[in-house]
């Protein structure tokens, strides 16, 4: 497919960032300012109080614990983990541009606080869960380029969601975890095409770093109900919220056991599961943690949506790589796929369920809403992702041929050897054979 | 001693796991619901921001840095961190459904808030310190078996020492260390009997799992002020707590580095004294947090209670290997059981100590009450923990013979070689062995 | 240079250290008290719920963050991370008794708060970062040595800098960053005199300890706005600190990697630049953050900072080496030296430009007050570094021969072979040489 052009990729990632930087510089200088200090500095201090501990969690998810998590791949670690911090880096700050061009603009000047920043911060997760399909296989310029394409259009669809249709999703369940994964789906589906990609040995998680992505697992289960609850109605609605989404992640956790030794050989698990499968209660309980749902539903949709991502593993991801030649590398369609799809159609349920509180017909319109979300966050975002894919089959943006992928040694200056005693060979081969090319 | 039953241990644990997840559903569907919503909306919002962020800290505590302080096993790093991260899980809910059968049943229904989860936690705490006694010889299912037991006892002896003798325990120093201590060690006795376990390559740290398990040492060290006092009365209470336990586990940590380097041959320190003994001063201090105790006691606890630590570790442990025969894996009586004896003692000198504060006989009384729940804590767990560990040599447990423990391959699907290049073959023979057995 | 003395560095760290917590134990017996009970009991918790999730923040930073980003040299993780702590440790409780001496002696009495521990932590911050510049070539007693000096020396140049001239500085860009820096580089030249350190095959890192190393720059750059405005004032100028800083970390990582895929070959990434240069806009925006500049401020001083960090790895570092024969192990002037003359300059800039705020007198008096407080962190710690360093040649206090350095083996009973099979035989030979030596 594409091959590495000469002088281009070493240049246009530095040259394209920097541009980005200094574009980012004068929007800034010429529109971006800090609220006026309030004359009710006690009420900001609350706030901060309130807001801030959770940002920090929120922080620590994106920045260490999913870093962490897509650490998997045991040649690739350092790629995924700064790969994954520049794009919420650029993705933030690409969404605090539009954002405040869309929604902050006021007499020429866009306001900027704590706020802002975390909703910018969700727009950017949307790229980072998207790129977990192409993890390994692309390029940093590929990213770039899929996240320049993915936050407004995140946008766009998000208000179409929350604001044209009136959908709640208070824990971004359709907004971001079902958009981000078929448009992820789709990126991946328009960069490899009908081309199926050769298994690569590097591609196999070892013993250490499965342990890795493990810990990176359970710091993002720990931290999860301060992602879902952060922007709730302050009070009961976010203390409900806090508690179905631990109730949801807990079973989770332990349905992911439950299925996975059922269903792999000698009843032992497969990390791969764990890594995901403990997580999806989080996926599928944020579109109705602070709704006044009983506990019970909280624990249902952990457990359902653990076993449907499990599932999902075994059964559903080898089918789309065989069948429709489609690569998902981290399994998203499983973690934020399927249980997303699950809590959306819950939230239906609970809104019709409790009925008489939204009026009848009321709770069938909104239910009827929260129905239309879903289909405009699946379909908007699978053909909004392979426009975006065709894009990254551009040549210059260096897409590493299949042999060198999944290496560190193709983003870093690092000494080979010393990775994995084992297959050091090959990876000084491919270092030779790149030189090679370029 | 037990060996691995035909079709037993494959099932044995996703169905009795899925069993009791369905019972949890059943249980909550009949009888958990939220509290209502607050007329004082702004005062749940205020409880929420001061506690938490502590709960938060806390998870972190038991997920992350629990489960890397348990990995200093090299080959066994994913069973341990999986095995803490499912024992949390499934001791939390039981909890959860035994706490509100006695304590939050009123007019047929529980009440679950975030306060409820946290006392179930600390439940879940007990089971996860015992199971470090027998750390990498024990199967899961003999874990959760384990659980099973240990909550409802720890619930009973809890009710015992602090609502029926009145015991002071802000930080679970007797009601949580010393009970789980010696009900871990009484598991151990049970469990392993006479037979003296032969000593596994498996079981050496390497400088890669030490680093690890010191990182989860470091984390619990930064969180555990959260943990001695988010039960605390909010104000000057839980200040004096946060103070006390820093200052405890500060001067811990350096008399730990001072007594290992008297103690090893050439100065050198040793990683587990330094693992274990940096977290003594917290387990001390825990019972005395809140008391209106001087500032040097605390550092005097620290000082002495990693003394102690690195002193058992030195000394009592071998002894007590030797001599009765007592498999104690992670050193867990040193860690929990002599500091948490110390802080004990200590509160009792501290409340005569204040004497006037409390009434002169008022003082002895609550010495006297102390001391009776140290007594209780320590004798009826090692009597429950030894009945409790019986049960755990039921064949169908399917405990791992000696030779394939401390290694994840047993529970894991994963690439053997790539573990640890230079033992590559034992872990192969451990499967085939594996295979034929089964 | 210094060699290893038969019994003294076996006995003299844990001697020494065990002297200072005697006589911490007997300051606190004679003078340490906690504040009387409030009769606000509110508002001490409110307090309380605004500083200590910022405390744990810093907490984790400096324990597991800084630990982690020093354990970049392959074999030297364990010793790393303990020293650290160990440094972090002492050089607390030196700073609470000499603080508690100097500022909070009222009637007799030291009163110990929250707010006390948090400065005295700042003290110790000034440490970890010296150490950096000799990391891996000085023994534990060299380094409390050192911190024993920098403690005091530290607390009279913050005295001077900020009450005496009345700089303005709450995140610790001058008093902390700069004066560390060139304390530090004060202690490397006088131990190292002219004489230029050989390379060490052990000095180069390997793609598992370079990830570990960019896990910890992860854990810093996530919390640097907690260190930064915890002593803010609540309200508006916490919020605006807590904003400057976020944007000037996330600019600061973008153009880490502009800056270091332009000048590398290949346009690869060098990880020692991704490291630091991430978190050199926090350094940079310490001494603005609370003042009102506009936002693209934070974004132009973190760009720079991150620009200068990578440019001063690349030519700065080698030149001072060569030349100047200046050793700096983990690059501290690159970190905390340029961002660090940056921001306070940067802090006059704003000042005059803020001009009519202050009355332009008051200005222009300021800006020159921020000159003085960067020249005296400047060359007072460059001097009470040299002085110190030349205290650290004594031969008691064990120097590692240079072919022994950075090696856990010579700190910890480990075992050898496995920590990294390639060169399993030079741990061997040092563990045997210096056994010879002693």
């Amino acid at each position: 497919m594409a091959t590495l052009s000469p002088a281009c990729p070493r240049r246009l990632l530095p040259l394209s960032l920097g541009l980005f930087q200094a574009a980012l510089l004068l929007f800034f200088t010429l529109f971006v300012t800090y609220d006026e200090p309030s004359a009710q500095a006690n009420l900001v201090a609350n706030q901060l109080c309130g807001i801030f501990p959770l940002f920090q969690d929120i922080q620590v998810m994106l920045v260490v614990g999913l870093g962490l998590l897509l650490a998997f791949l045991p040649r690739y670690g350092l790629s995924a983990l700064t790969h994954n911090f520049l794009l919420l880096n650029f993705s933030t700050q690409w969404a605090l541009v539009l954002q405040g061009l869309l929604h902050h603009f006021h007499h020429g000047q866009v306001h900027l606080d704590l706020r802002n920043l975390l909703t910018a911060e969700f727009a950017a997760v949307t790229v980072l869960i998207s790129a977990g399909a192409v993890l390994g296989r692309t390029s940093p310029c590929q990213l770039l380029v899929m996240a320049a394409c993915e936050v407004p259009i995140y946008l766009a669809s998000e208000w179409i969601i929350i604001t044209h249709l009136g959908v709640l999703d208070v824990g971004g369940t359709i907004t971001i975890h079902v958009f981000s994964c078929y448009f992820g789906l789709g990126v991946s589906k328009a960069l490899f095409g009908a081309t199926r990609q050769p298994v690569n040995p590097k591609e196999t998680p070892t013993p250490p770093s499965d342990l890795l992505s493990l810990v990176g697992t359970l710091i993002l289960w720990v931290f999860w109900p301060s992602f879902v609850s952060v922007l709730c109605q302050p009070g009961d609605a976010q203390h409900r919220a806090i508690l179905n989404t631990f109730l949801a992640m807990s079973t989770s956790a332990l349905t992911t056991v439950v299925a996975s030794s059922l269903l792999e050989r000698d009843g032992k698990l497969s990390p791969s599961h764990l890594q995901n499968g403990s997580l999806a209660g989080g996926v599928a309980i944020g579109v109705v943690a602070d709704m006044a749902v009983p506990p019970v539903a909280a624990l249902a949709l952990g457990s359902l949506s653990a076993m449907m991502c499990v599932l999902g593993f075994k059964f559903l991801t080898p089918f789309l790589t065989r069948k429709l030649t489609l690569q998902d590398q981290c399994g998203i369609h499983n973690l934020h796929g399927l249980p997303g799809i699950l809590g959306a159609v819950a939230s239906a349920v609970a809104i019709l369920a409790a009925g008489g509180h939204w009026g009848d017909r009321g709770a069938g319109r909104q239910a009827q809403c929260q129905a239309a979300g879903l289909v405009v966050a699946m379909g908007g975002s699978l053909l909004a992702g392979l426009l975006a894919g065709a894009a990254l089959r551009l040549p210059c943006l260096a897409q590493p041929p299949p042999r060198l992928s999944f290496d560190d040694s193709l983003y870093f200056k690092i000494q080979d050897q010393a990775g994995s005693p084992g297959l050091g060979g090959t990876a000084e081969e491919g270092a030779l054979a790149l030189k090679e090319q370029v």
